[in-house]
């Protein structure tokens, strides 16, 4: 499909002068893959000009998830963001969020698309989507990510193209387009497998709304992980083996089920040990990212087919995907982040969900977004999307950071992401915690046994083994003590839990 | 449809003769609609026989959700329970709980079924279910709930009925019985509206597994509610007046949205309220429960439709509507709990979600089950399974208890059960806080001008106004200082931030 150019061909800084004070823009991006580039840029610059000349220019930022650099910083250093959601990762952005300089919404990633369309963000008037072609008819072929394009395109008055051609025309097929209709008339979302397909290949839009293409040649911004260490190998290790015996007691179908697995170093260790696992057949994934991993254990078979919202791999991996199209095409599927992180999907499929957590507590509530409470770090993504409706729900951590200082099994979370309910299995490189069919005290003593690391296990059995106050023997006065000790003396070691707070 | 006889005719005695030290009984109930009678008050017999005579006797006790007294109650007094889930609501049963006696696990009640399906909460060896007729040919006609009851008498090895003659077999048509295949076979849920039906009105089981019938003859043992007073009334105007006002402004379709609601006296008030607001239009519920209100209102024609998976009135609206009961089969139907509660259905339909809280804190996050972060209240019951996948979730509260020396809307929450990121509006006698697109601090601040008591508005402003520290202003030193005033001096007011726990 060629791009015709009866669609003025602008540049980024013609496309930033449209845009005015207090606009609110959805720009595509899930991760930095498919991210909007060019055009934010120049929004920004235009940002620092108005700023010069003492005029106020802000704009509300919608995206998928987190961009690259030249969306969220360069944005965020012009100081050019009226708000932020619904999930960032860019360092610039994240000091201001944390001063309170810039409002951020975090979102459950499914629910930002309908929340646009319901009129819950305000009215989005632009929608500045990255394309690898676009046709007279308004039939867009996206690019590394669809993530919520498409419900942008569709609400916005008018769309702007960034035209990259770093992403060959031939991604067409790789895109499955479906956007559910609002209450009272939305159906069922017609997906029985990871592979099925139930909408468009193409985005298909008003092509009176398209008012400009920006043509650029620019790639994804993705950076590189850390190479597996021993602490998540072990934690790897760790999920592929309880999965593994799981299947055996019957517990998990024989033919397995779909993997989520969220996004990082510790979810590349998990797929490596999956598909090393000799007790794990080949398995699906139904997740929001295709990672570098993703893409070795398709070549070996040990991934058979891939569903996600965004091909998020570095710049080699991706050179070697586009190189060899087809085999990929027929083994992975990019959906709109409505669908890859529906909850219908997730708990029809009985996905296996398998997500990161900052610290967890030894009830079994998650901290997936606060440090020590008050920072944010990313936010809360599509966990909570994927952990509520899972078959088994897991969460991992390393069982400690910072040289030990920190441990991340806690009385208490400092921020409480996902609850105890919806929390069924937590695994570190210590061990595997299995909190179905306990009470909150039997929960305790097998996360503290099973995932606390040995230094800090009598120091948490004194937290809760002699307290015999209530279904959760909870002590509120003290819940945060080895939180206060970290803020205090840098160490969550030793403390006296007697003395700490005494009444 | 006439209960044959060729299945034995047992006494309750003689079926708690067959239960064994520790089997796992799921029984029929949730509420105390259509709860098991006759048989567990036999088994807590038979317990406390057996622990005279020095022998263990104790029985996994699986239910729908809370039950009666006949159930818990006597199952609890005799110390039969090996553990108690997913939800209860029982004072004897609640103090074993809260003294670590009882192990409890506190379940969304949409994940009950398939997790006993799944395994994850060991074998269920007998099915004890009421009903109001059964055949030869194994089809049971149920009586005030559905709740569990297929997928117990589905998992179980054995059944036993409890044939209830105060239930007319008349109710045949009342139900619609449906249960989901298990991944990776499982299909949509094909229901796209609340009246649709897409099951069998009876439940249909292998005869073979019937091995007795207890006839009886036994009301719900339901309790009334409190009237409406003046803090509940003005809860249920607020939140009406809310609703009216977000169709006026087109965020919610003029043709009005499924209403959730929960179950007591706000519950009732709120209900109320949207039947009297000029502005709100008939509407049709999926909910869990049917209470007194309900019926009141599809009398009068305000309530359209109610589905719901138990239906939980008072003796006397239980007369009623059994003598009017084609009225009411046109109205209402009962589905188990799997469906009535299903996040795939409440995302579907788009449904209002209204939820009671024990407490809220500043930043949105909900309380539902422990009081003063130890002792269980009830359970968090479906409120999760609603809120997470509501179009609009909302919780409610006075802004006050026990006279004025509770606030529930606190720094932080003493137990978390929703988080954040599923609350979208809070509703106070006082007001009404709107938390979409809103960040932390501007929640805060809504939901302290809003829906906190005026005697506590300046103490929680004090705690985060000068705080600068964090997306999430919080201060962990300090985030319970109001519980902990309560706890020591049964008043939360006066808190000094500055003086308390100073470092």
């Amino acid at each position: 499909m060629p791009t015709v150019t009866s669609i003025p061909i602008i540049t980024a800084t013609e496309a930033a002068a449209l845009i005015n004070d207090r606009d609110i823009i959805g720009f595509s991006g899930f991760t930095p893959a498919g991210a909007a580039k060019d055009i934010p840029t120049a929004i920004a610059a235009r940002a620092s000009e108005e700023h010069a000349q003492g005029r106020p220019f802000k704009i509300g930022v919608v995206t998928g998830a987190s961009t690259g650099d030249s969306l969220d910083g360069e944005l965020a250093r012009a100081n050019a963001m009226l708000f932020r959601t619904p999930y960032q990762s860019c360092k610039d952005l994240r000091v201001q969020i944390n001063k309170g300089e810039t409002c951020f919404y975090d979102m459950h990633l499914s629910m930002l698309p309908q929340a646009a369309r319901y009129g819950f963000l305000g009215k989005v008037k632009y929608a500045v989507v990255e394309a690898a072609s676009v046709s007279e008819e308004g039939e867009i072929v996206l690019t590394t990510s669809v993530g919520a394009s498409n419900t942008f395109c569709n609400v916005a008055d008018k769309i702007l193209i960034e035209l990259n051609e770093a992403h060959p025309a031939e991604l067409q097929g790789l895109h499955d387009i479906y956007e559910p209709l609002d209450p009272p008339h939305r159906r069922e979302i017609p997906l029985y497998s990871c592979s099925d397909r139930c909408g468009s290949p193409v985005l298909k839009v008003d092509p009176e709304k398209i008012i400009g293409i920006v043509k650029t040649n620019r790639p994804d911004e993705v950076g590189g992980f850390k190479d597996t260490d021993e602490v998540t190998k072990r934690i790897g290790e760790n999920v592929a083996i309880f999965l593994a015996e799981e299947i055996k007691a019957g517990r998990i179908p024989k033919e397995f089920l779909p993997i989520q697995s969220g996004v990082g170093n510790i979810a590349n260790a998990v797929l490596g040990a999956l598909g090393e696992n000799p007790n794990i057949p080949p398995f699906e994934m139904y997740s929001e990212v295709v990672q570098d991993s993703v893409i070795g254990l398709m070549r070996s078979g040990d991934v058979k087919f891939a569903s996600a919202t965004s091909l998020t791999v570095s710049p080699p991996v991706l050179k070697e995907v586009y190189e060899d199209l087809e085999f990929f095409k027929q083994r992975m599927v990019l959906r709109p982040q409505e669908i890859s992180n529906h909850p219908e999907i997730v708990r029809r499929l009985g996905i296996i969900s398998i997500n990161t957590a900052i610290e967890a507590d030894i009830w079994g509530n998650i901290n997936s977004t606060h440090v020590m409470g008050n920072n944010l770090m990313n936010g809360i993504g599509g966990s909570g999307d994927f952990t509520r409706n899972a078959y088994i729900s897991i969460f991992t951590c390393p069982s400690v950071a910072k040289g030990g200082a920190i441990s991340t099994i806690v009385p208490m979370v400092a921020h409480l992401d996902h609850s105890e309910h919806s929390v069924q299995v937590l695994v570190t490189d210590q061990g595997v915690a299995d909190l179905r069919g306990k009470d909150p005290a039997e929960r305790a003593r097998e996360i503290v046994d099973k995932c606390a690391h040995p230094e800090y296990r009598d120091q948490l059995h004194a937290y809760f083994d002699d307290v015999k106050d209530g279904h959760t023997p909870q002590t509120l006065r003290t819940a945060f003590a080895m939180h206060e000790a970290f803020m205090q003396k840098k160490d969550m070691r030793g403390v006296d839990w007697s003395s700490k707070y005494s009444k």
